[in-house]
């Protein structure tokens, strides 16, 4: 049995994982942004003891315990470089959480933790590489190679959703203009749709919103362009456009074997991967001479950290 | 001793390599593209052949033959799978190249070579990471990851010159829009200048092309600019905001010690490294959590090829 830590902004999840990879148990507990860090360790290694304890297991009867964090993680030195979600600063959690559980454990980014764990487990399955791209506030993402995730060499991480691919395009949280995540997130999604909606009145969309773009959500553009709503269809293809784009120029750099999408926009599944998956297919350098990944929606949702993160610290992983 | 050879568009350059990673001594023949592959590569091996007598070798003093080639390679089966320069597809080189020198062979995609033979003994030597970006009619480049070629999972190859920064953009030669080498190639640079001195009458560079823009050339936008023509000024920092941003895009994902600029426009060194540098610092994600690699330029130019081929087949790289 080993654990499996996924700590979100929100709240920190915990999963007691067997041999396949399956969850056997979860527990959750609320993030404390409001104590120092080590306090809110405590409360991590508390909720380790109490999920042992359910499960009438001890120390000795763990492989090891993963976790998973948001930010920059020294995955070398298990250290917490820095979390804007956490205001955290060189956090050396896995030391403290070794002296109550003297354990094989390893630490990894969120992002890079749910694809390990749809790969292992998950939409990519049977695949030693893929690209996941999670479509929600932001554009985050993880790259898998040969069944192992992959780092850059300095410290700084993998973000994926900070290539920028419109020059002087909308200003990005990062500080730069024309990110992939200001034309691929969900928030990005919104934006066009509300813009979309009020320069056209006549758009179905206004209606769905109950004249009030600030009901406008994700699901909304993608009803209304299935109802044929020429607005709404305009919509789509644009941020499929962009979503192709992004894509493609990760396929370019990654040949992964499967990209998966994740995040709230994914729950379009098909309605989603078919049309962009037709303008990635056209857009991948090489033509005939090159081989393009086949684009899933993710399948383990939110458990893909819970069960990335314990896949850290398995030895035997298929 | 090895070999290296650089298969080029115009002509093949042997060279014949030491354990320090110095070439030796160099030969060099014509591309012949009029004739079926095999009777090219005859031209190689009897290059070969005539090399090592020079030098009074046989083949049980050779270590082994590194090559590198255009285009897409199958570096497991020593194939080339298809060269748009040669018009070569699945061509099995190393195979029939082995009939004639029964000693270890392999090969590489010719920027992939370049990048490794920077890091091995040129502008990157000791470090075990860096991204090589050639800026010539295109852009091309290559990866270097724990002192090995990055490559992607499947075929299809690393095409960083077609990574779409600038969605809908200028038409690339690969038929999609925006990609970096349409802003960033030293072709790039030329439209640019070109465009912006037509517009600008009073720019010196219409006098430095005798008032005929067909004599625009790389140097002239940088030696304007240094004598401070407005018009100049604004085109040079345009052309390295463009190659900021791939460069920063390559870096949020790979992260390497350097990044190196080679091919005609990196012939302008710190006067083009200083200022991209200063550009790309604020660009990286995460800010002062990054570390930010240093951007210089190529060290061994046209020899880059032939001695990261002949470290393909060196055991004991250093």
């Amino acid at each position: 049995m080993r654990i499996g830590i996924d700590m979100g902004g929100m709240s920190v999840k915990f999963g007691l994982v067997n041999q396949n990879n399956e969850i056997v148990d979860k527990m959750v507990i609320p993030t404390r942004l409001d104590v120092p860090p080590a306090e809110m360790i405590q409360d991590m290694i508390d909720t380790v003891s109490e999920l042992l304890q359910k499960h009438e297991l001890t120390t000795e009867d763990l492989e090891g315990i993963g976790l998973d964090s948001p930010g920059t993680v020294d995955d070398v030195n298990g250290v917490i470089l820095y979390s804007n979600n956490y205001h955290w600063e060189n956090v050396p959690i896995i030391r403290q959480m070794q002296e109550a559980f003297p354990v094989p454990m390893a630490i990894a980014n969120d992002a890079d933790a749910a694809a390990l764990g749809e790969v292992k487990a998950g939409a990519a399955k049977g695949t030693q590489s893929a690209v996941l791209i999670t479509l929600g506030t932001g554009v985050g993402g993880g790259v898998i190679q040969n069944g192992k995730i992959f780092h850059g060499s300095l410290k700084g991480g993998m973000e994926l959703g900070h290539m920028v691919i419109q020059a002087g395009g909308e200003l990005c949280t990062c500080g730069r203009k024309g990110c992939f995540e200001t034309y691929s997130s969900a928030t990005a999604l919104l934006r066009m749709a509300r813009n979309a909606a009020m320069k056209n009145p006549e758009s179905v969309m206004n209606a769905m919103c109950q004249n009030d773009l600030e009901n406008m959500n994700g699901i909304i553009p993608f009803e209304a362009a299935g109802q044929g709503d020429e607005t709404a269809l305009q919509v789509i293809d644009m941020y499929e456009e962009y979503l192709a784009i992004g894509i493609a120029n990760m396929i370019n750099i990654f040949r992964p074997e499967k990209v998966i999408l994740g995040g709230g926009v994914s729950a379009q599944k098909e309605n989603l991967t078919k049309p962009v998956q037709e303008k990635v297919n056209v857009m991948c350098f090489g033509g005939e001479h090159g081989e393009v990944a086949e684009i899933v929606t993710s399948k383990l949702g939110n458990d893909a950290g819970i069960i990335g993160a314990a896949c850290l610290v398995q030895n035997d992983c298929d």
